[in-house]
């Protein structure tokens, strides 16, 4: 397959107008990103070449640019992005799924395709992280991704988007996939359940709003930031609880009647978040993590076995989880573009990172625009 | 236990209003429906008395009335009624869960509570169906119901209801309460999925409500009245197919591009539907039947098992179904009380039972009001 | 119901050799068990007097001893004991699932039957924990168990028991009802899969056995006492490592091919166990915690996030699982009896808690003998 | 990649003493099948290539012989075959799950991994279904399978043979895999649970077989001939049935107290059997379908639903259930080779399909040798 991408590179590109070069992001080592010229990516069988117009920023990318991140690939090629949208110009052998001209977004991970994990539908857990000659890719984490003018992803992990989504929603549904991936881990049948989402960062909002289109009785919003609880509440949250203001746990017990909600999600990343999620969760209920912690995280293992509690958890946005985010968004009821505060063109990446990591501006989600 | 009731019955009412005496539906014998006298019950542990403010009908009180169900109480004394709302005038000994004042509404089978299938959650599979002695419960078909001015249920099986839920509504909900436990049953994700709702009946209209509202992609109504189906399409059915005027299976290939849809919901209790079902789902797709049929069913199992289709049943509105019917209803997401289209005086029950059998008027929701 | 209680007391018992009163340990205060005359209990409606004829002793105990267990009955009368059998020699109103002179086992909870987790089949996390109005029952915690000649139980928590399983035997089948339980929370197909058992206590050990038996491919055992995981490999573990004397997280990526196992299960309550599991773990694999702490737990939470693996607890032995451990035993696939290393009289019940604390003869399962 | 594999034929073999032609099954029109030379095939990137050592018949194959099986390949150069066991020889671009010398044996499907299905896990039921340049492949149904000394698959499917496991062994590993499948559907837990399998052919008996070392309590084998049902009762199924000398359903419901069984399993294909099973399974019980009809079924569906019984079925053996099959004959306890009744040459393919046909010497299954 390597000597036959190869070949396809020498060959020209068939009556197209995509280019040979392009702009890209590339990492040239812990802290250095530079924009350079690059060839464009030919796709592959099972592949598709997006045009960029869109390419959203989170906090993995904070973790590749400080080169906190295992298993990038090597530095003076490698451009990173892992949530962009785009325009199809061109597709690999045996695709017919997507058209050249159709917007598409993504999910990040595609799977090998053959390793257990993957053959019984878990393919963000794929056993072959990382190998690409296996087929298993991460756009923007194992292969080139999206801070560039072209990028190329394997069909299965692009979705066409509906008109009604644009595309700066599009960088959102995937953050909305990954908080949808967890509640289809939880069994997706929210309908009249109390549900507590802490952390009002871009995935905890998206999740928030989901869960409540989705018919849970209360979505209880828990953050330490008044404009972002704020957003919250416009985006469909019940309650919201400033937990620099009062007692998250003694909130929510009074929110749903003493018991506790049905189903805790944390988003937060903050150490002592899953501490207050055993306290806020019924007996009998489940909570989801889909957040990383900066260190070891201490809670009371006794009180989850004794509530009978269930922990689930989720990376990415596995189980066609984006495809479903799409739908919701093309009836209108998920809303994303609201959500993007920050657009840098795709010179000023570097300027993008430094506002990200800041805090600069209190940007809730940062984009590059092409 | 027996012997505690009758003691309960001699004794006179606590500090109370409620009368001793009530006017009450009872069947006499097969299509013999009066309204006599007949002492107010008092309720048990764990039981509650409700004066009844609507009950609907359906055509399992039909099929009451012709003496065609099995397993009900004896004729002279016997109350149908399953589908009843009220106030709660008097609870029995450990009951908090409500209180005097109270609107509910119910679900119609209260199990036994120790048998292997309740102590699974299976409580509408109650292995002691029927055995009263042992708490097994359905309203109105193996114990009196609410086709009379006061009822008695067991807690368990009453919900309360918001303020934002009227009366009328209340009736619908158990019906949305069943379709609830069937999409309850196969997984209850329904986002971004396309579903097929076979029969435009209250249970049909109301399940392909709440579909859309759990965010079906596409939800597809079939049926034979332009009637139904247009109220269909108001209450949120994307397409209405009438099975008379075309091809349904062709239909729905058409509308899901050929695959065929994830999910088909059979409610009509038309023997050529599951059939039908059978050629509208598709490969790996769910079918889930709520209807009884009037003679055995013919369709192609090989095809069943070719496309590795599952097929799924439930009846009655297990699982707490109700109460996630009643947050919907609240949030004004679920509307039963437009259904209604015939109310009727408990002395008129007669005349109800003709209406709704010999469907004069077009009924969609017959109810009767006190 | 306490009324009728009553007078069911005070009734002469219908033909029956029961003697109106029995020896039967009771709690006096912290560290205070005194074996006194008591009257024997009669069965209320849907509950069975057994002749106790043995009753095990657990952590548990000791915690009720010291005063440290919440929710129990008032000293000067309560009886502690949760795993207790013996024979049917009354049964109360309604009960005919089981008949005098039956064999049967318990399992602890019998949960309300009326509470939204009861309703679902959670009732080991019964809304009503501790109400006995209601009807929940702890037996030996909330209410009398068996460390007496006579206890009343629910007959749904009863199951009878086949010839071919002994007394002895019955103390460890609802101990490996509490293995299973968790077996069927994490979906119960162990068949081909690799299983890590921390902790060869009682429910470690019958844990290994029936996964075993349901299949896995690999039973790793792993403990501190030799003695014990000899015990365990005698009962089907494949391989047994000693913490003490090499790293268990090492062994088991040696013996899973550097994967991980797909399923780790934790009994052994060292706080430091849970993390060696999220570090035995296999991407996408399974934790299942049986297991109660000293004191908070520090683990990893973001590997747990990475590796998308998920978190199941269970607490005592529901799902029916008890009479599923039964149906092994029978078949001669589940060995209890000879976990049984100790057996006192009633009398010395004292003695034998302090045997269990201190571990006086390396005690596995200590019992009390009627 | 059609171009890639081309080149790869052209290519001398690396260092191999694997022939460039081979003997093969090959048909040339229904009912007409020869065996020829052919080229050996190259294993193209992720494929392995084995030397066949056995290959099983089974129903399909005949319908095949017939003509009467769709998206087989061209008549001139198809050679069917999908229950084969060999050992590897060579080895595609990227393969190291499986080393050339390694004994394997496989799954008939490998799904295109693109699809939604794949995605989440139903390969079996690829919505690519016969398309080749994506990826899916049918061994011995849409490409070439294992009457054949060589035949190539993808690794995916392929599973590595334990020492413990004949060649003999393998072909009904395959067949194990079906009705493991199918448990793996219901929930795989059948510890303890009644479970009635219909029809003692080769996926009756492996399923009865796994069924009881999963613990069922009692396997009920119901069939019309005597000699399979003893060879039934040999592997371990508890209770066997004839069907033409007793009522099916009147013998399990007295076998299972009058409650009728936890699961029924239906793997015989006669037209009858489905009602007998909706008659023989208990209140919420389970039924699975793992066979195909010559006609529709008709049934009493109105049952199943009153009973609140969930029908599922499989396809094939997905959810890597060979190599759970694997395990269990790895410790001995799902016997194989025993099975296999009748051996062939390869050349003499046409007289062994003829007997499979007619039933000639009452095969139970019939193979291939090489």
């Amino acid at each position: 397959m390597v000597a036959q991408q190869a070949a396809a590179q020498a060959a020209p590109r068939p009556d197209s107008d995509v280019p040979e070069s392009m702009r890209a992001a590339v990492m040239f080592g812990p802290g250095d990103i530079r924009v350079v010229d690059k060839p464009v990516p030919r796709p592959g069988p099972g592949e598709v070449l997006v045009k960029v117009s869109v390419c959203g920023m989170c906090g993995t990318d904070l973790k590749i640019y400080d080169g906190h991140f295992p298993g990038t690939p090597p530095y003076g090629s490698y451009t990173p992005g892992h949530e962009w949208s785009g325009t199809v110009v061109e597709v690999g052998e045996t695709v017919d799924e997507v058209a050249v001209g159709d917007r598409v977004c993504i999910e990040a991970h595609h799977g090998c395709g053959r390793c257990e994990n993957c053959m019984a539908g878990l393919y963000t857990c794929c056993l072959n992280y990382g190998d690409v000659a296996k087929g298993h890719k991460a756009s923007g984490m194992t292969v080139d991704g999206g801070f560039a003018e072209y990028a190329i992803h394997h069909v299965a992990a692009l979705s066409r988007m509906p008109t009604n989504v644009s595309d700066l929603d599009a960088v959102l549904i995937t953050t909305a996939g990954t908080g949808l991936f967890g509640i289809d881990m939880i069994g997706g049948y929210l309908l009249g359940q109390d549900v507590v989402v802490f952390g009002p960062g871009p995935v905890g909002l998206m999740t928030a709003q989901a869960a409540k289109q989705l018919g849970a009785r209360q979505v209880i919003l828990v953050g330490t930031r008044d404009s972002r609880l704020a957003r919250g509440r416009d985006l469909g949250a019940d309650h919201t609880i400033n937990a620099r203001q009062s007692d998250p746990v003694a909130e929510i017990a009074r929110l749903t009647g003493g018991e506790g909600a049905d189903v805790v999600i944390e988003t937060s990343g903050n150490v002592a978040a899953p501490q207050q999620c055993v306290e806020a969760v019924r007996r009998g209920g489940t909570i989801l993590v889909v957040a990383f912690y900066p260190e070891p995280v201490t809670l009371d293992l006794s009180a989850v076995v004794r509530q009978g509690v269930q922990v689930h958890t989720t990376r990415g946005e596995g189980g066609n989880n984006v495809r479903r985010a799409l739908a919701l968004a093309d009836m209108g009821r998920l809303r994303g573009e609201e959500l993007v505060t920050h657009e840098f063109q795709l010179d000023d990446i570097a300027e993008a990172l430094r506002v990200v990591r800041e805090r600069d501006g209190d940007p809730l989600k940062a984009v590059i625009r092409f």
